[in-house]
């Protein structure tokens, strides 16, 4: 029988063939900390090898996004505690103007098809729309692989989700990822590589493959992976010089699957993921009209260049909403600076947003942002837990760039169809 | 004998005619709070009037600025708490999105020469270039202006700065009032009006008459004053239609001062406030070198377009040195919008800063720029006491925004004359 992609990066990385549901040590490609999960990776690095020089300086990647500019003086220390060991080290250190993290590694060329990723936060996972294997680990087991450059897995099993048909207007990759987390449910892909294939997902861009497999944690995936195509050798050739595709994996046709999952994504409306679980998700039509607070367009999920057009396009001439905050977030500086020169910025001012620079934001209520007892936010990002964006007592909906712009000019929870 | 400004705008605000030193109940023209002074002003009001009617709301003005967007479940809690007041009394509410609540008061037309302002703010002092007189009261007294519309006063002295000369080559009003500070020193100007007068400060535009009277406080100034006069007029005319000036005052020419200081400005070299101390001034030449980690600019004393300007011409096709952050926060959402449409924030960005949207920022270590242990941020904001903007082991220097454009770039306090 036939090996998954999965199963074919493991293999490599172990230097043996091996099936799901195998322990292997694997060696690691590239393994990236933040300013939140980084000191402490940091310190289990050199308490293990008594302040040791780390397996390979030029497969780490350190950046900082969660509290920045620093929101606290223990912000400030770490900050200062990873630029020191950055230097130290000879790792290269993405400071806190450069934005966040996911998509840095993306961007930035770190990540290729065929690797096995690791990185100290969740949503590593998003990596995978390029091919690779990545996925999230703790600061703990990040200290060891900086001592070791090697980790242990159990070689997860597949799920193939097969998405077909062609979208209909205004709705996203967000949409289809939030209508499949709402179908197997938060933990219905615990510890799997979720695949994401079928014409849909072929047809999608390199921005909004990477919401797809930016989200398989919110089903518990292990992994989101979609398998290397045109797409990514047209996105990887723009952003790496001579770039070529030696090492794409993809799964046999006889691999074997944990679960088949197929979606005829051609009716699929905008979907809203409601308060408290990302797996509470609705066509946008059975939570129209309730009143929102503040609206967030950002984060790794929807960030991007794309992202921001989408919701610029339609912001274009319109008001945000009397009473209402409209918080932008371009996810890195690159998308910044892009957004600028095609005046985006522009339009996203205009029409009464705030723009701030590039960090995480008000995704994980740890930086600004924050909503009060009772307050409503709609959001981009990834997760709808109580207490993420602030209070207990307030209320997240998850759901596309354009269901947040359409949102954002009501004031109440909008299909984006009607703008 | 004659009266000064202020006592011609205390005559009139208590109905009779007053001398410095008297003790008046005072009618108040407008009244400012923020996020930060605000609930407690209004819990203090709720619980004089039991829950009554403030004076008039139109004199009143709420504005958000110092925990924006909101960065604590508290700062949020809050924003709630100022909404829902400014709904009910029917008071005007510059929310989250409109920037700091010092420059709204002046650009929004809701100061003008002649009246008696207060703002539970210290930096109210600002407004005071318009020729009225405006100070910072606490948030017990402003929840009995609230309901009163009146505060005692005692009437106060008033030292005239008499400053002559054309200012070299990228000085500036800011280098001109750090050096009148420390002149003069921190407590030099305790409980008096501190009048700005001759050529130098004839020649200033608003912008930099703004940024005088702002730091009036950090001499212990009660106020900071400019009598009006043609700029002050066009200001005005520009931001109010249909603009007239019948309530002007001004100091008669036989007015009694408590002291007079006069400074030639011809041969003023840029100026420098060192740690920890607004009033230890030097000129840059004697700490020209010092590295740094940080650079600010922005706040209610160099937010404006104007301020912004002078570091983007100096920043243009420049890049700030690798490892300092450069952080730019325009102070208003229409200076935000205006430094879009001429292509500053390009400039910033291009040149690798963090560009913010309004908000008072790092200037008082409340938000979000915090310094770390032995840390050095150069400021352009009016404060540099210990533990301001974060780490009380951190440094803090204040200087003009052609200082801290030509420092960014350098990495280290840099005469902006070199650049």
């Amino acid at each position: 029988m036939g090996q998954t992609l999965s199963e074919k990066i493991f293999s490599k990385a172990s230097g043996k063939e091996v099936k799901a549901g195998e322990f292997v040590f694997a060696e690691i490609d590239r393994a990236m900390i933040h300013d939140i999960t980084g000191p402490l990776a940091i310190k289990v690095f050199n308490e293990i090898t008594n302040n040791g020089k780390v397996w390979d300086p030029s497969k780490i990647v350190i950046a900082f996004d969660h509290q920045v500019p620093a929101d606290s003086i223990n912000a400030a220390e770490n900050h200062k505690l990873l630029r020191k060991f950055a230097k130290e080290q000879g790792i290269l250190n993405y400071d806190v103007y450069e934005g966040i993290a996911h998509q840095i590694m993306v961007e930035r060329g770190h990540v290729l098809p065929g690797m096995l990723v690791v990185g100290a936060d969740s949503h590593t996972c998003m990596y995978g729309a390029l091919g690779a294997f990545s996925t999230g680990i703790g600061s703990t087991d990040m200290g060891s692989v900086f001592a070791l450059g090697k980790l242990w897995f159990k070689v997860p099993e597949t799920i193939r989700f097969i998405v077909e048909g062609k979208l209909q207007k205004r709705v996203y990759s967000k949409d289809v990822i939030l209508k499949l987390i709402g179908l197997v449910g938060a933990d219905g892909a615990n510890y799997c590589a979720c695949e994401f294939t079928g014409s849909t997902v072929r047809e999608m861009g390199m921005s909004e493959r990477l919401t797809m497999a930016n989200m398989a944690i919110e089903m518990g995936g292990k992994a989101g992976i979609i398998e290397p195509d045109k797409v990514t050798e047209n996105y990887l050739g723009e952003i790496i010089d001579g770039y070529e595709n030696p090492d794409w994996v993809f799964s046999d046709e006889d691999a074997s699957y944990k679960r088949i999952v197929e979606l005829d994504a051609t009716k699929l409306e905008p979907q809203v993921a409601k308060p408290h679980r990302v797996d509470n998700v609705v066509d946008v039509g059975e939570v129209e009209g309730v009143k929102v607070d503040q609206v967030f367009i950002g984060s790794c999920t929807n960030g991007r260049f794309e992202d921001l057009k989408i919701s610029a396009e339609m912001l274009e001439g319109e008001k945000v909403a009397r009473g209402v905050r409209l918080i932008v977030i371009p996810a890195t500086r690159s998308i910044y600076r892009k957004a600028l020169k095609d005046g985006l910025i522009d339009i996203f001012v205009d029409a009464g947003a705030i723009v701030e620079f590039p960090s995480c934001g008000p995704c994980m209520g740890g930086s600004f942002g924050l909503i009060g007892n009772g307050e409503v936010s709609v959001s981009t990002s990834n997760r709808n837990f109580v207490g993420r964006q602030g209070s207990p007592e307030g209320k997240i909906y998850l759901v596309s760039p354009a269901t947040a712009a359409a949102t954002a000019i009501y004031g109440e929870i909008t299909d984006p169809r009607k703008v």
